[in-house]
């Protein structure tokens, strides 16, 4: 928990007050490897916040086909925002890749933070500012990169995840098959 | 002008010092078609409201193709966003694809708004959160989608656009090459 309550101070004044509240409306929470915290399909109000370990969040097709959206490690967010913005059953599973320690907060008690404390509006903007920079970057970076420079930008964004997810998750978030992801490999060894 | 105001007003109150204050830091502008309002390299300080035509933005890779991230209709904001957050040079070029109508901001003295009149915080909140949520249902639609469904999704959330547009603006927006789109063209045309 200290290490939210840091990253907060980090941006905003917070008052004790403030972090009252906070610690009265999240849990921290251990997961063991594999367990779901959302399910698709379920509805949504929670949000976690990784303090030790790493998560995913991915969607199921048609086929049985997963696709990963995130992959959420020391210090970021995760939950299936689309479900709790657009009041939607989720689209998203998320699950814990390792054993892991989130906080976990109650969506509902958490958006009533900007009512009881204001200052918080200014955390999120800049928090929300930073997630569409980096989504505009994944876009893009779809949309541009051969499939060699996406995996080398996956080990630079994520460097201890490769040793913990099987290849077809790595493969799903860049949105190869994982016989690409063999072939980016060994094109990579051979550099 | 009044389509922004009116925006505005639908989400907060709208004192008449922060009305002035919004006129005072911005100025509406006809662009023609094709004219280019933030060049891919360059310093970007500005960022736009769109009030008629629309406009796209895109990056151009070192083959020289052309990637579209976005396009902006009627009353939506576009500008490089991962420049401006960043301090970075402008990775994207900003076009008008038809005749528009925009309303130009100085970013900076836009940024200023959230300290003269804090009520604009929840404003933007609520904008960033819809701009999340359409960015993740973008990246799952392109990791998990056919080309046709991803085509059939640009027609539903564009409707007016195509008749624009050359093929290959679609194209770079789909990820695909203009043989795959005329291939899609002749599949939804057989259904």
């Amino acid at each position: 928990m200290q290490t939210l309550i840091q990253k907060i101070r980090n941006s905003i004044i917070l008052t004790s007050e403030a972090e009252e509240y906070i610690y009265s409306i999240s849990k921290e929470k251990k997961v063991s490897k594999g367990e779901i915290l959302i399910r698709q399909g379920q509805m949504v109000n929670k949000t976690f916040f990784v303090t030790q370990g790493s998560l995913r969040s991915f969607c199921v097709d048609k086929e049985g086909k997963e696709h990963t959206l995130q992959f959420a490690v020391t210090d970021w967010w995760i939950s299936d925002f689309i479900a709790i913005y657009n009041h939607e059953p989720a689209s998203l599973t998320v699950q814990s890749i390792t054993d892991s320690v989130v906080i976990e907060f109650n969506f509902q008690k958490l958006a009533q933070i900007y009512l009881k404390f204001p200052e918080f509006e200014l955390f999120q903007r800049k928090n929300l500012e930073r997630h569409v920079v980096s989504l505009h970057k994944r876009i893009l970076n779809q949309l541009q990169l051969s499939a060699l420079e996406r995996y080398n930008l996956f080990l630079e964004q994520y460097p201890n995840i490769e040793q913990h997810v099987p290849n077809y998750h790595i493969a799903s978030y860049l949105g190869i098959t994982q016989q690409s992801l063999s072939r980016v490999r060994a094109e990579k060894a051979k550099m």
